[in-house]
């Protein structure tokens, strides 16, 4: 039976990890100066702030990663969503190698119930073969053999043409009316 | 072009990077005891040591995979083969966790000239869809949905289901008479 259930793969940063209110709060430690998720929308996310090499440099400093917030709705969704589908997490984070680690850390702490026969960090995804992709990049959904789902994120709102969710309840009710038409 | 190159997933431990010789490396300096390569044909690698205890506590220790040898000819086996194929390094160290990032240290190390772009660490490889899958272990040769090459480790001898090389340049010839075929 587990062969014949759907597959989904779901990307971690700004889908499961809220990377932008991540950047956010490290850039407020570092400057004192809270940035306005809306000054994001719509543009490449550290674009909205003053400083982009310091965003750059939070990204490769350790413990962002490890540290980032669950986005809201996201632990309960994937249980929901274990129930009926083979759910994998799938993050290309082979361009932050300090990361692996973390990730793989923060999966244990905030999503124990993952296997971590679940779990693929790549390079980029084009290989990876499921029948659903949640992803906020263009490049990723582009490469997806499957069905790609858009998880809104401000850096991507510009994207008409995929399939878009702007929450995890709304992620759960398109995936679970698939498997009502199929 | 590129899309319509042949892909081949190339696995690290036993294939790539040479576990037997490490396990006995790591035995002898803890025990004084040099393990005879032989003493492995044909079971579980673990099982050909005294104590297997103590090869499962050094796989788990910080280290092991960030010093293990390159098997012999992989360096130039690769070189050769990205000239005609696109190469992955496919490795399920999930398992491992900590291993991740010594492993994406050790392919910098001795593979500098194999993009992080092209490296998948995963949990299994049922997700990994490759032309190809070069590989020491039978669980994950069966999940490979393209032609599946096992690649001689002591345990696997007595498989003889699967095309098998026994050497990196058995591989590249192997995969070169495939391009011809083709």
């Amino acid at each position: 039976m587990s062969n014949l259930r759907k597959t989904v793969a779901i990307d971690m940063d700004n889908v499961i990890a809220n990377i932008e209110e991540q950047m956010i709060i490290w850039y407020e430690r570092e400057f004192g100066v809270r940035i306005d998720r809306e000054a994001m929308r719509g543009i490449p996310e550290g674009d909205a702030f003053p400083d982009k090499d310091a965003v750059y440099r939070h990204i490769f400093t350790a413990g962002f990663f490890r540290t980032v917030p669950v986005m809201p709705g996201a632990i309960e969704a994937l249980q929901r969503l274990m129930l009926k589908f083979d759910v994998y997490i799938v993050s290309a984070a082979m361009e932050f190698p300090l990361s692996l680690y973390e990730k793989y850390e923060w999966l244990q702490e905030h999503f124990p119930f993952i296997s971590w026969k679940n779990i693929i960090f790549c390079g980029h995804k084009g290989l990876i073969h499921t029948d659903y992709l949640i992803d906020d990049h263009p490049r990723n959904l582009d490469s997806c053999r499957g069905k790609a789902i858009m998880f809104s994120a401000m850096h991507n709102l510009n994207h008409t043409q995929y399939n878009r969710v702007n929450s995890w309840p709304e992620a759960v009710a398109l995936l679970e009316s698939e498997l009502e038409n199929y």
